[in-house]
């Protein structure tokens, strides 16, 4: 049967009644603010948001050749949330434009490896997450576990050393779905030696950036990665943090050229309103979701219900515990019950043989839950669980204390509905476009047709172009080639297939005119790269440049006599700029998220030094 | 510098406002309606849901051994927007929980091929989508490129049918993201035989729906991918729908079992809602969108700009055109010119050599501009982008048409503010979760600990579990094994590792207590499919049943005597019975979206049936 409209949004209103007659004691849950929630309904969740903020510039905001108006003032709340993040977890990279934690475990995965690779991860039975094995299965990676401490539930050291040598992992996944202390991650950090260690934090986020459980940057963890809707304030979204640059300028290549195109711009705005509310409140609500969960497992203990624990008695450091039913009944049936007492928790297997309930405070935390209130919570799951006790009579007792408990703490205070609110109009710019466009990006005009390389000219820069284009991340249409000619530049075309040069690929530029622009003779578009090539040669006496998308290894960083340049909008006056500066003093320059520019005497020589570059990346990096 | 969550609040209105002084001509976004925007915000965005609609059953739901208090409203209307895809798209199977358009991609492309198979796709240079080579790329694919009509921009099939045969690839992605005309996918599948072809219909998807573009199911594509945001009028995400049981069987395992966990439960009910307005009013926005796209290309055209055509004259079929710019001037200086004037388009290079400003109409489409609007936009374009007028001059008209026409069409009518409206409430279901549980779910009694399996069964046992967890989608803890004894069962624990059996991961289920409860002995908790076990020894004199995820070839269908039964939920009493019934029947049972169940005489018996099985799968679906 077709629902109609109406009919839907009065079942959505029910469900939300509903939803606000529950204690939700879930662990995988959190509870946004209004103001969190309120803008994923905000009319710019119908706008596009592309590219990493440190590669966008205010609108007209691009990436690759794709322009689109942007979206400054977003811009410049995301790059508020990017500091906020620096400061809670003392990263120095930042990604939140993963959709999901899942997302941001494939997006790291098919980034640090290849088919065939090997992966360790925590045995589901040991508490990994469900989903990591079948994610491995799929993209063709294979996999081994750690070896688990069951008496303390965490890794075992000696056992995880023998199985590392044994499978010599690639990648390691700290990937637990279900776990209630830190790891040992330095002490992992010694076993691994430099293979990438990843943390999945999707539970413990919250805490970590409120700084009550561990930071795995801080303990040697390469890359900390999450979704945003448990301990965090956020919304259902992923997060990917780092110190590392080689790796996370990996991450981000793989995200802006294939992963995700538009950031969804509304949750990204939750996203960023939620790390500032993390900023300003989240140590004291971290703090006190410890201490709930804490209490509220001594308390359930000592009401003889079979809390969980280690072999030497602790039952929780984060946000969460389990009620261990194996043999006292059937944790389902009691999770049934306690839903009809309208105390939400989730069920599941954590551990092997342990059939379990799984306790969360975090959104009871931030609704300000006392501890006169858990101790009547865990008076009602004695009588459920232990007693028996029918769970409708429960009911109405749980939902009036839930309609007590309605604010949400931890935010900014309530403020009066937006409708009242005026909201402050902005004046459109006021500066030219045209201005503005030729101050930013390279400007053409085109002089003549009339152009076509061939010959021997063609065939060299058909053989650059093949080299150039064997590059790792090199896609057909990124990178551009070119070479000084006696009246002017040849360079590629724009959108142009560099791995297999024809005649038609070439314009040639002759000059950059009085009033900015660049002219131009030829059928095609002249790479958006043309201005940096220009003044490559207007200020080197190099006869040839290669432009590549390439990803500087860490290891090339420290052992090539490469200048490195912070990332640039693409396409960009200020690139072609700092390019050309940089060439002056270096036979390849890096721009950071982005390639190499190679630049010789003449196309042998560039290609020469492309060569070298290449045998480098191979003995080093495939070593 | 970090800013406070007031000056985040003041800067997001003020994007707001910002963005609504802008006529919006961009054809990759959407325009949300009230009841769509509204429930973006709706706290069930706080809550998860899990497992595809077919799978889950009301509250409380599962997802393998997991459960969580279910949103049984949102099921209801779930299952109404399935039938509504099934109507609209000519579709049998629908899968709404990929998280975006590029997220279908990387669903589709992980679980129906593997890596080092070849997939073709679009070139960039011929409207392909950007990110199609780099996902392709990173998850260790290869690829080759239609042959591509310049003349007609359309597959040119002779070409293609050459690379196809040089090539043999083994999927097709119809990836354009720069299309006017639909493509010829019924002279594609004569090419291509049983190839599976996969149509990226981001762009057109609300066209299909209204019957205004080609529906590629009917034309014969296996799947039909999208993002939701662009001529149909859903939030920022993702749809899957075909005809195919087998694909769609797969995709569906792949998303349960990895690449979601959570569909984003306020984006989908902001998709189910858009779903159904298109299901009311989609035909007939699909036909003004259409005709608008039409009239305004026309009007363009009169004025001189140089609108994009066919050789022979015709400049689109769907929601959008292009303005081609090469040589007249920049596309990115008129962009910039036309977003100074409040005009919104984007700039790319959506064929080689074409440097051009896409202008779509899906959005002024729904806010119900006229032809005379239409008109004036174009006086606008042809002022901004061939006459050099001051931008800043247009701008306030363009803001002041904008301000007439900020309704939204093609919806329900607009209600009274929520806040005003006394959302129903509903009593909580009166079903004791005792008798509830019981009637759904297995729920078990242990009556002792002290049981291991060892000697010569535990060995013929271990081999089965090994042979029936090399099967494809397998994973560690998914499948169960058991067999009879003279005191009951002897069947395997709940989350044990299949492929590598122990003693411990066993326990003896005595008998079916006469309150409803299964009796057993043993350490661990019993398999969640026990009386499934149970049933079949009950109803069958075999001595050894096996219960493997692993899903079926259409071929295998067709070729082996299997009985199929339909989805059910996990753990389930009418999974348990409707097996136990088909096994009276066949040796083999399939269970839809799950696995097979086999059972023989004895453990040596089921084994040989698992062997052939596999035999069988290994010689048609590998050959």
């Amino acid at each position: 049967m077709i629902l109609s409209l109406e009919q839907i949004d009065e079942l959505i209103h029910a469900e939300e009644a509903a939803d606000g007659d529950y204690i939700h004691l879930t662990s995988n849950e959190t509870l946004l603010s209004p103001q969190a929630r309120d803008v994923l309904a905000s009319p710019l969740g119908n706008r596009y948001l592309l590219e990493h903020v440190d590669m966008r510039q205010d609108s007209p905001s691009r990436l690759n050749g794709f322009l689109y108006r942007g979206l400054d003032r977003v811009n410049a709340i995301e790059r508020s949330a990017l500091e906020v993040c620096r400061e809670l977890f003392h990263a120095e990279h930042v990604e939140m434009r993963c959709l999901s934690g899942l997302h941001a475990m494939q997006t790291t995965m098919v980034t640090l490896t290849r088919p065939g690779d090997k992966i360790m991860r925590f045995g589901v039975a040991d508490g990994g997450h469900f989903a990591t094995e079948n994610i491995i299965k799929l993209f063709g990676r294979t996999d081994c576990c750690y070896a688990f401490d069951r008496d303390r539930l965490t890794i075992d050291l000696k056992g995880t050393d023998e199985i590392f040598r044994r499978e010599r992992p690639k990648l390691l996944y700290l990937d637990a779905m279900n776990y209630l202390f830190p790891f040992p991650i330095r002490e992992l950090r010694e076993i691994v030696g430099d293979t990438p260690i990843i943390y999945d934090a999707s539970h413990t986020l919250g805490l970590i950036a409120g700084g009550q459980f561990q930071n795995p940057l801080d303990e040697g963890a390469d890359i900390l990665q999450a979704n945003t809707h448990k301990t965090l304030f956020g919304p259902q979204k992923g997060i990917i943090l780092s110190r590392n640059r080689e790796l996370m300028e990996r991450v981000s290549y793989s995200l802006s050229q294939g992963l995700v195109s538009s950031q969804h711009t509304a949750s990204a705005l939750s996203l960023f309103v939620a790390l500032h509310e993390t900023h300003r409140y989240g140590r004291e609500f971290a703090k006190a979701v410890v201490e709930n969960a804490a209490f509220l497992a001594a308390e359930m203990k000592a009401r003889g219900l079979p809390v969980l624990s280690t072999k030497d008695g602790r039952h929780t450091a984060n946000h969460h515990f389990f009620i261990e039913l194996t043999g006292v009944t059937s944790a389902s049936h009691a999770m049934a019950r306690l839903l009809d007492a309208h105390l939400a928790v989730n069920r599941g297997i954590p551990f092997r043989n342990v059939d379990a309930l799984r306790v969360g405070v975090q959104e009871i935390t931030r609704r300000g839950y006392s501890h006169d209130d858990l101790r009547q919570i865990a008076d009602w799951f004695e009588a459920v669980v232990l007693r028996g006790a029918p769970p409708e009579e429960i009911a109405p007792q749980v939902t009036a204390l839930a309609h007590t408990r309605t604010d949400v703490l931890y935010c900014a205070p309530a403020k009066p509905a937006p409708a009242a609110v005026a909201a402050p109009r902005v004046q459109a710019t006021a500066a030219s476009a045209s201005k503005r466009g030729q101050e930013r990006w390279m400007e053409v005009r085109r002089v003549g047709v009339d152009f076509r390389l061939e010959g021997d000219r063609l065939d060299r820069l058909h053989r650059l172009g093949e080299i150039s284009a064997a590059l790792p991340n090199q896609t057909d249409t990124a990178g551009n080639l070119s070479l000084r000619d006696e009246a002017g530049i040849i360079v590629t075309t724009s959108g142009c297939y560099i791995k297999n040069l024809r005649g038609e690929n070439f314009v040639r530029v002759e000059r950059l005119a009085d009033d900015g622009l660049l002219e131009y003779t030829g059928e095609g578009v002249p790479s958006s790269e043309s201005l940096m090539h220009y003044l490559i040669y207007q200020q080197t006496d190099s006869g040839a440049v290669a432009h590549s998308h390439y990803l500087l290894t860490n290891r090339q960083a420290e052992d090539l006599d490469v200048a490195i340049i912070p990332p640039q909008e693409y396409g960009s006056v200020e690139l072609a700029r700092k390019v050309a500066e940089a060439c002056k003093l270096r036979p390849i320059v890096y721009i950071q998220r982005h390639g190499i520019v190679i630049h010789g005497r003449d196309v042998e020589d560039c290609l020469g030094r492309l060569q070298a570059f290449i045998r480098h990346f191979e003995e080093t990096h495939r070593g």
